[in-house]
């Protein structure tokens, strides 16, 4: 079972890493970082790289894809070679998945079309504009598309994802090695839990904390 | 603020990315990914690599020191050139943190002894041959000593950590930046929580799911 997880310039770390740290526990799994170039691709902050060790075109028929958001997400939109490949793996995958502002670029290449779907709280209206129904929930699955919420929500959507595949009892197998027990020492995780000042703080200058 | 995250030949890619994700935004942070030698370095699984952009001896004082774990720890217990920078960079560090079994490399080097720990619930024990205090807790705090618990706790780690230095308000707009509220399929991350037949299991086999 091939999982591509794509990389581009300015991604977010954890969308891709959060969600790999699951799903490469799968049985059979063999999990691949694919980009537009092989090499190293730099996280939106710079100071982070992550190895593409293949090209989208070397991994055409994956059997998860797997689309990390970022701010990188924007300059991909317009990005017909990456729109294509995901309009081809799609077409072969067994699931097609996203974190974050990732399924804007689903969106994009129009797999989301009548879909319900999720993404970052502060990209969550984008999704309309490309005929997906938007949804707040942290994970979403609408038939073989599932769509995760803001960066730290890959893992549960992953983890759903083994299950799915694999069956719970490896599921929480999987949760147990990882020792996924999360203790956030805050519970200001989303918009419906955190103080309405620091909602309408981010959603102002949002930029300061998602760059 | 500089904060070194230290990568190692078959390192657990979560360990390190969690806290990366968290702290890389406190106020004034410069994420610095270390390594003995620069350039990629392979996780426990082969199939992900993460760049050291710099030498280990080029970051000889961060501010911060994090420390993932990993299968790949077991070699280093006897790395002298490791366990000597992080004797350096702690006499420096104002935080010297871990995740998983991070906290063994740190034990390995001293600096742990009469100090209260924790590690990946697997190798809890481990520590006290180094003269550690082992505690089943997710996230321990002893002095300038942050341990975290397996692979996903450093996430609630680095959090913990960001609200100590840049205040609970900032903290806040991290977790809801990242939109960590964690909603996990199942209830099963910890040895407490998980099926006792389970946690058996993995106590009797768990290279399988750890690397």
């Amino acid at each position: 079972m091939q999982i591509a997880i794509v990389l581009f310039d300015r991604f977010t770390a954890l969308d891709a890493v959060g969600p790999y740290e699951m799903l490469c526990r799968t049985p059979g799994a063999e999990t691949v970082f694919v980009g537009q170039r092989p090499g190293p691709v730099r996280n939106d902050r710079g100071d982070l790289a992550l190895v593409a060790d293949h090209r989208l075109d070397e991994v055409p028929a994956p059997d998860i894809v797997v689309v990390p958001g970022g701010p990188g997400q924007t300059a991909q939109m317009e990005n017909g070679t990456l729109l294509d490949w995901l309009r081809t793996a799609d077409a072969a995958s067994t699931w097609t998945t996203s974190v974050c502002t990732g399924s804007l670029l689903l969106a994009a290449a129009g797999l989301l079309e009548g879909r319900r779907a999720t993404s970052h709280w502060l990209a969550l209206d984008s999704l309309a504009a490309f005929g997906a129904e938007p949804t707040g929930e942290r994970v979403v699955t609408d038939g073989k598309f599932v769509t995760a919420a803001g960066v730290s929500s890959g893992i549960d959507m992953a983890l759903t994802l083994v299950g799915r595949i694999a069956g719970d009892a490896h599921a929480q197998a999987v949760q147990l090695g990882t020792e996924y027990d999360p203790q956030p020492p805050y519970d200001a995780g989303s918009p419906r839990k955190a103080p309405a000042a620091l909602v309408d703080k981010l959603r102002a200058g949002s930029r300061f904390i998602l760059r």
